[in-house]
Formats: structure tokens, C-alpha cells, sequence
């Protein structure tokens, strides 16, 4: 910059990663604009809880403006980015363009049904909070259709779940979805078992939990095993559609999958045009600018970050937590000309995976914990990482409160399609009616 | 009924009346039927709390399968009535047609825009969960859209509020949302103050809260004028539409309208054909059966019950309940062969509203309370009649929280409509983007 102004400092999406880069900058003499879609950032990691009634959207949301309110260098936009102009130094958006000095992309990953965007109709992922209430709506509708199916093969498929994907998340789905069936809705149907659902956990590799040592992928899938939950691995989806998941030859009916196999970045790489690897992640330097364009950074899931030896760094929280601190201490370097950081270096802190009740997987370095140990850990890693007291809070009420009684406390249809039921078993159509 | 089989009672509708008459029959020799088109029963009387952001849906809603699990002699179908065969004591639905030997009509009642259905897009009522997650999802974007308006028009038009309506609901929405705009957004935005906002609540009548003493109806004004309220009362609503809401020759511009004004019930009338009031409700006899049809029964909201010289019995939860006690009672007097109860006696409990923080009228008999003890009795109250020990638990606890911190817990727009928004500013249509 040639004037004297304060430098702008445009950050896209208020993930982790995003989140962090701002409040690293709280106390620098620059003016941020965040720039999200949403109103509230996500706790990503427990949107499973979501998606099987376990908890509240605000459970695990919080407004970004609430977060950031007392940091009076932010300002917030609700708005929808479209494109980067790196000449004029603009992030085009639907709102209007916003000029940057430096700007650091956060825009986080999507899920990728393997090229086949039609799947994605079927077998929904879990990436937002919209996202998750559509499985949740998904998951307690297929009972209700179960209970009033007029044949068998009808009300088999809706008893029938199928997660693509043996990742943390998959196996994290699996197992809820298993308590949901065994202990949640025990007593709450007539006409069907819930205990006797069949729930499916698909992964292409040889064992679940691939990132985790294979102590505990055995334990994973043993555990889910006794919970009822047919693993299986090595299972490849050739196909999705609305009566089922396809693996070659063999079909699996169901009216309820979830897809939580692969994931791919945000088109940050399309707006900049810059080198990607071939999950789209942009390839970045040492120090997370993207090549040839020394003022743009980017971090968390859009980031491909190469490690000496060691593959490049794995999209979860801590890694874009990490990312975002950095970027924020090197452009404060910059700007205020002292000695710039040297090269981003990620500590991996560790790999958690929670499966139901009592029962965990925790990696840490060479320690191995599995079981109730594992699951009490985990519990209160999550808890402690959430936003906001009233969250912590409420969660781990619900936590106890669901312990203790094995109900789950967020099983609101939010819209129940009454056509589609209707359509199944009738062809009846609504004119006007107002129970509630 | 001529053999010798359980009898069949059908319940429509999970409200307040439905559930009650569902549970009056628990221990009855009968097999009852109960019939919702949502999956949960909705506390309405906190509804206006999750459109202002303060509760989570989740936290007044309560799934009716759980509610009546222990029950054996209940199954709930989540399904659609769509007309009543009489003949052939059938209730048809979108599912398939459900016979009785005794019908309970407890189907509510729904906002109406005094015959002018078109302006429920512009000014929706609150009646269900899903209205109320949209008029939040409204209210909260209307600040956004002001945070980025770049005309001053633009800009006070989302600032300003219109609710219609001077009810207990309209005045408790008028109070919450004031509170919404001079402390939990405070210090949240940069551009604009939303202190500033205009909120204002419209009464056709004379005086707001009507169904109070006067002495109460003019506290509840002066506490809301004080919280910056505009009250006008004698004002009748002529017109609502994408920009505003008029009055006669008289426009107030905004985009967040609420109707809290009329209620008409639901379909039941048309279903049988019965006599109604010109509110759509069915005239029962004094054992709340349907003239000419001493096998169904009407409740709740769908009911116009006449006092001796007291017209008829109010629309609120009380008298639902008092009604669905009644008819279960009576429904296995019937049965039973006993001596049927004498006619349906509604007793008023009293009322109460509350305006906002440590303001509230309470009327019962002569005893007229309000301020802070009046405050503190209406949250005791509400929280001892909703359903469930979480429920109590975290809504007591967000109270709490909010009393503490003026902040509200639930500030998630669930589904950003990112056209509309970007539509107001630019034509720019977006392809790609995944910020989160």
C-alpha cells in the first residue's frame, strides 16, 4: 500500500479456520470484513448430534456477530461471494464488491458424491446446519412411513439407513442412528420394532477409521458390530438413487442414506484460477499464499499444505484453527514491517472419534484410548471447544440428561412433506386442514 | 356399537385439547387412535419466544410418540385428515381412511387475514413451529439487510416492525422484539444502530390486551411505550403487501410484518357440515358433541361453547384441556355404561401476559398483578406446564441465561434465501460457492 490508510482485510467464511484469522487480527490496525453466507458459524464436528435428534441447531451455532461483537475492527457480512478480481483487488459477491489489501479465503469443503451430483438428492452429506435438520427430518420420517407401510417390502426399506463413508463422521451417524433405532424409540411405535433396523456403514478402503491406528478401526467396527450396525468394507457405491444405494450388482433398498465418503473444496481455486490438487484444495506456499499473489491467503479445508514426509495436512478443526492464527500473526508482520514468521508448521494434536455410548476412539500421538475412558475425553474435548457458555452449558445438560434416559431431545419434524407420505400409500390430495 | 370388539376413539389433533382427551382414555378398555399432521406437540404459548430468537423449537415441542409411549392403548399416525365419512364412521386421510366409534375433533384454529389470503406471505401468523422459525429467520435477516442497505429508505424500511394484532400474542412479540433490537443487538452491527428501530403494534380496538381488566391493558401500553414501542390502538389494518402494511390512506413502510390479529378453525365445520360461528367454529352441544352426532365431539379451538351470559369459552390452552378431560371422561361414561357427567363447565383459571423483562400482567379473579411479581409468576407458570423435565430444565436455564447476559441462545437463520437479499442490491446470479 502506497497511502496511509489502514489496510483492509477481507476474510471469506467464518469457519474455524476464518474465525480464528479474524480474531487474530483483533488487536491489529487494519479493518476486517468477514464475509459469510450464513449467519452463524458452525461447530461442524458435532453435527451428527443434529442430524439424530441429539441436539439443537443452536446447540452447536452461535451468530458470528455475537462472537465477534466486542472486536470493533470487524464488521460482519451476510453475503455470498462470486468471484475474486485479483487486478482491482475486489471479492465480488452478491451484495457488492468489497476491496481487500489482504485477503485469506476460508471457505471450508463440501461434500462430493464422486462426480455424480445426482446422488447428492438421495444421499444428502452433513456439512451445515441445514444439512443436518434435513437428515434429522429424514431419519424420524422413515419411521413414521415404517409404522403406516401397507406392505412389507415398503416397510423394510424404511427401516433400512445406509452411511457411504467409514470416516469419523460415518461411524459417528452409524452408531447414533443405531441408538436412535434400539433405545430412543423403543417404546414409541405400535406396528414396528425400531430395534430391528437395519443400519449399513459402507467403506470403500479395507477398515473403518482409516486415519486412526488399526487398534482402534478394529475396535470401531466391533463395537458398531455389537450395536447392531452391519460394517462393511471394501464396499464400493457404483450408484444412488431414491429407492436405494447400488454397490455393482447388489442394491440395498432404503428411503434414508447419508453420504460421508468424500469431501471436496470450495471453488476457491475456480475464483483465483490457481493450482489445485484433485480435491480441488489450492495448492499453497510455505507460508499459505497462493502462488504468484503474495497478499491472498488461504486456509483450513481449501488449503492443500504440504508436509515434509508426512502427506499434507488433514482437514479438521485444529488443522484450520491453526491456519487462521498464522495468517493472522503474518499479515500483522507485514503490515507493521517487523520480522515475518517462518513456514506454517502443523502440530497435529490428535484424532478423536466418539461410537455411542460409553465408547470412543482417541489417538494421541502413541497413546491409544478406547471405551468409556476414550468416550468421557472426547466428551469433554467437545464441550470444552464449543462457543459460549449458554452452549456449553445446554449441551452437556443434554449430554447427561440423554445418558441417564436414553432419549434424545431435538426430534422436531421441522416440515413433514406430507405429500410424499400421502403419495405413497394414496393419491389423495390435501385441499385444507389445520391440526397442530 | 353392536359386538363385542374394543371400541375405537379417534383423536385428531395433538394440541393441548387432543392430548389430554388421548390421556383422559389411558386406562380406558378402548383403542385410541391419534392422528397429527406434525410429528410433535407445540407449546404455543411460547411460539412468539422462538420467533424472537430467545428458545429453540425443540424446547416447546416435544414429540407426541414420546409423550404417549407408556400408553399402550394409543398409536399415533402422523397424517393428513382430509374430510369425515359420517355414514361410514371413517376419517379420511392422506394415509388411508380410519374408522371410530367416537370422533374427538381437537384441530385448532389458524391465523385469519380477514378474508384477504394474500397477505399471509407478507404478515404470517404464529401458530406452528414452522412459523415461528420463519418470522425469525425474517427478523433476524431484516437487520442484515439494514446492516447493508446503501439507501437510507432501504435502511428503515427493514428497521421497522409491524405486528397486528394487540392480543397477549401481538404484545408479547411487540415486547420481545424491542428487546431484541435495544439489547441483544446492540453492540453487534456496524453501520447501524438497532435501537433505532421502529417497532409498531397495531389494535383495531380501543385498548390493547382486551381480554384484560382496563387497569392492566393501560400498564402493558405505558411499559411498552417506555421499551419504545409505538402503540396505536383504533387502528385497522386495510392493506399488507411486500412494502408495508396500510392503514386507510396511510403506509407504514416495512418488510417484517406479523399477524397476531385473527384466528379462524381449522376445516372441522366443513368436514361435517355442522353449524358454526363466524369464526369457523363447530356450535357444540353442552356435552360438546356436534349436533346430530352424539359419537363426536369437538374441543379446543374448533369449538364455540357457550356460557350462560358469559359468551363463549375463550380460545386459549386451559380450556382445551379442561374440554379434552371432559370428553374422555365421558367417552368412557358411554362405554362403561356409567352415569354420564353433566354438562361441559369451563372454569377460568385467569390471564396472563408478558411484556418484557420483569413486566407482566396477570389478571385472576380480582386479583390484578403486574411488574416484577407479575413477571416472575408467568414464568413459573409457563415453565411448570410444559412438557417434559429437559424441556423445563433448559428453557429455565435460557431464561436465566438471557436475564443474566441479554443475550438469546437460539439466533440461527436456518435457511438464508441469498437471491432475495442479493436481489435488493445487484443483479449478480451466483454459480458456485461454498463459504461456511
Amino acid at each position: 500500500m502506497s497511502d496511509s490508510r489502514v489496510p483492509r482485510v477481507v476474510v471469506v467464511g467464518a469457519g474455524f479456520g476464518g474465525l480464528e484469522a479474524a480474531r487474530a487480527l483483533a488487536h491489529a490496525p487494519v479493518d476486517v470484513t468477514l464475509i459469510d453466507q450464513q449467519n452463524h458459524h458452525c461447530f461442524q464436528p458435532l453435527l451428527y448430534q443434529v442430524a439424530t435428534a441429539a441436539l439443537s441447531p443452536s446447540d452447536i451455532a452461535w451468530p458470528i456477530r455475537g462472537i465477534l461483537r466486542r472486536q470493533s475492527n470487524v464488521r460482519v457480512v451476510l453475503a455470498m461471494v462470486v468471484g475474486i478480481d485479483r487486478k482491482l483487488r475486489l471479492v465480488r459477491t452478491d451484495w457488492k464488491p468489497v476491496p481487500y489489501d489482504y485477503l485469506v479465503l476460508a471457505t471450508g469443503a463440501t461434500h462430493y458424491h464422486f462426480g455424480h451430483d445426482e446422488w447428492e438428492r438421495f444421499a444428502p452429506g452433513l456439512k451445515r446446519i441445514e444439512d443436518a435438520t434435513r437428515i434429522r427430518d429424514r431419519l424420524l420420517l422413515a419411521f413414521e412411513r415404517a409404522e403406516l407401510a401397507t406392505d412389507q417390502a415398503q416397510r423394510l426399506k424404511q427401516m433400512t439407513f445406509v452411511i457411504v463413508g467409514g470416516g469419523p463422521t460415518g461411524v459417528e451417524m452409524a452408531g447414533a442412528i443405531a441408538e436412535v433405532a434400539t433405545q430412543t424409540l423403543r417404546s414409541d411405535f405400535r406396528h414396528i420394532d425400531p430395534a430391528l433396523s437395519r443400519i449399513v456403514l459402507l467403506e470403500a478402503g479395507p477398515r473403518i477409521l482409516p486415519s486412526f491406528p488399526p487398534d482402534l478401526s478394529a475396535y470401531a467396527e466391533r463395537t458398531l458390530r455389537r450395536m447392531g450396525v452391519e460394517v462393511r468394507t471394501s464396499a464400493k457405491v457404483t450408484g444412488v438413487d431414491a429407492d436405494g444405494v447400488l454397490l455393482g450388482d447388489e442394491r440395498i433398498d432404503t428411503a434414508t442414506a447419508v453420504w460421508a465418503a468424500g469431501v471436496i473444496a470450495s471453488p476457491a481455486a475456480h475464483w483465483l484460477d490457481a493450482p489445485r490438487d484433485r480435491n480441488g484444495r489450492i495448492l499453497v506456499n510455505e507460508d499459505l499464499s497462493v502462488p504468484g499473489a503474495a497478499d491472498i491467503f488461504v486456509i483450513g479445508d481449501t488449503a492443500h499444505v504440504q508436509r515434509a514426509g508426512a502427506g499434507a495436512v488433514p482437514g479438521i478443526a485444529p488443522a484450520a484453527k491453526q491456519m487462521g492464527r498464522y495468517v493472522g500473526r503474518l499479515i500483522i508482520a507485514k503490515i507493521s514491517e517487523t520480522p515475518l514468521p517462518g513456514p506454517f508448521i502443523y502440530h497435529h494434536a490428535g484424532d478423536l472419534a466418539t461410537i455411542g455410548r460409553r465408547a470412543a476412539v482417541v489417538a494421541i500421538n502413541r497413546i491409544h484410548l478406547r471405551g468409556l475412558l476414550a468416550w468421557v475425553f472426547w466428551s469433554i474435548a467437545h464441550i470444552y471447544f464449543l462457543i459460549g457458555v449458554r452452549n456449553r452449558f445446554v449441551v452437556a445438560f443434554d449430554w447427561l440428561w440423554s445418558y441417564l434416559t436414553f432419549q434424545r431431545g431435538a426430534r422436531v419434524i421441522d416440515n413433514t412433506p406430507h405429500k410424499p407420505i400421502a403419495a405413497e400409500h394414496s393419491g389423495i390430495k390435501d385441499t385444507a386442514s389445520t391440526l397442530h
